[in-house]
């Protein structure tokens, strides 16, 4: 497989201080999988030349955690090598939660939606799907998000326009947009897009190398007890 | 719970070029959950004054791809805050695998011989154990490592003091030394050590924060087929 044509092999991540690791690692995991030319080990395809370009505000070190915080976060520093202003075109972008999204500033949020008419994907994990609801991005679609935080996100005012999905592990709310539920979920939900972009096979072969026990099944969640899905109201 | 007394506090990660990002980040996902006092949301407790230490033989960033590979895995760079002269004494020292684990150097295997009387636990993840294994530190134990790297690593010399579990998702080898399957099963490992140490309310809570579907049988695994027990020869 060369990833020629209108396959995507340019991705980029969103990131900002307070991401979820396994919001990010989990995606990430799979995609340094599939794009490993040892991967032909176990899988007649490789998809060759993936880029990912790791986007943030500023070119300063990422954590986990945030200032004044305790634990073990703040000592996990990844290093963004690009900005929102010299980002390069992108044919996926993946967009972490994590406790940090609720801060993440106004400047982010133009810039995704600058970005988005030129991407081929926008996938979101866990409260990712609020910055994506912010800019508009979920506006007429299905999606889904973080079960812990779901009534504060779906009872946003900016979220209105999205039918929020709650027994749901992940929603391809269009062909573009896939929405993931909290944290873990973005694996599952990440191997799915695998699946229908690059093949099964290739999603088979990439859970057998990482000794992952995917959970197949997008509409069953069981997290979202006691939740609701919430549907859209015009404002 | 105020992580005094025995409860282990003082974590290390071992990086090294070539390391697996998920070996890392399941198990630091879940570390992260129970030292934040946000976990209090749904936790009666969490594990306070939690400190990580990120250890590489070099104070550069590390990243789980290595030069001349392609793919996405170069794009991430993580920053060590330690180098193995000045790294903190710790009470568990979590050590991943990857394909960078066979070119790790004499001088960290001897690292690990030294720290290792003082550490209560020793965690590895998938063919982390095979640097555990060069250090002495599985002799006379029962262990598991990456099933897909199985024969290489059973059959070496130096590990042949070590049970090799094939069906296993993890063991614990002892009370300190707990060996984890490959990748996906380090989450599962440390979510069990984290059960076992801390106690199974936190476990399952941590599971709930990361809406993460875990696996808690160590006995049983998927990957195993066609792989055997590697019993143990004197040599």
């Amino acid at each position: 497989m060369t990833g020629t044509g209108n396959l995507p092999t340019k991705f980029g991540l969103l990131l900002y201080p307070g991401f979820e690791v396994l919001d990010v690692f989990g995606p990430l995991e799979a995609l340094n999988v599939i794009s490993r030319k040892d991967f032909l080990e176990i899988s007649p395809v490789f998809i060759e030349n993936v880029s990912l370009s790791i986007i943030a505000e500023k070119l300063e070190p990422v954590s986990p955690g945030k200032p004044g915080m305790v634990g073990s976060s703040l000592a996990q520093k990844i290093i963004p090598e690009y900005t929102l202003e010299n980002a390069p075109n992108l044919d996926v972008l993946l967009v972490p939660g994590g406790m940090g999204s609720s801060d993440v500033p106004d400047v982010v949020i133009q810039w995704l939606q600058n970005i988005f008419p030129n991407l081929q994907y926008l996938i979101t994990v866990c409260t990712g799907a609020d910055l994506a609801a912010r800019a508009g991005l979920l506006n007429g679609l299905r999606a889904t998000t973080n079960k812990m935080a779901w009534k504060s996100i779906t009872s946003k005012q900016t979220s209105h326009k999205t039918y929020w999905v709650a027994d749901a592990r992940w929603v391809k709310g269009s062909t573009k947009v896939w929405t993931t539920s909290g944290v873990s979920a973005g694996t599952d939900g990440f191997i799915a897009w695998i699946e229908e972009v690059y093949g099964a096979d290739l999603a088979t072969n990439a859970c057998t190398w990482m000794e992952y026990i995917r959970d197949s099944k997008p509409e069953c969640d069981p997290f979202s007890k006691g939740l609701h899905d919430v549907p859209p109201t015009e404002t």
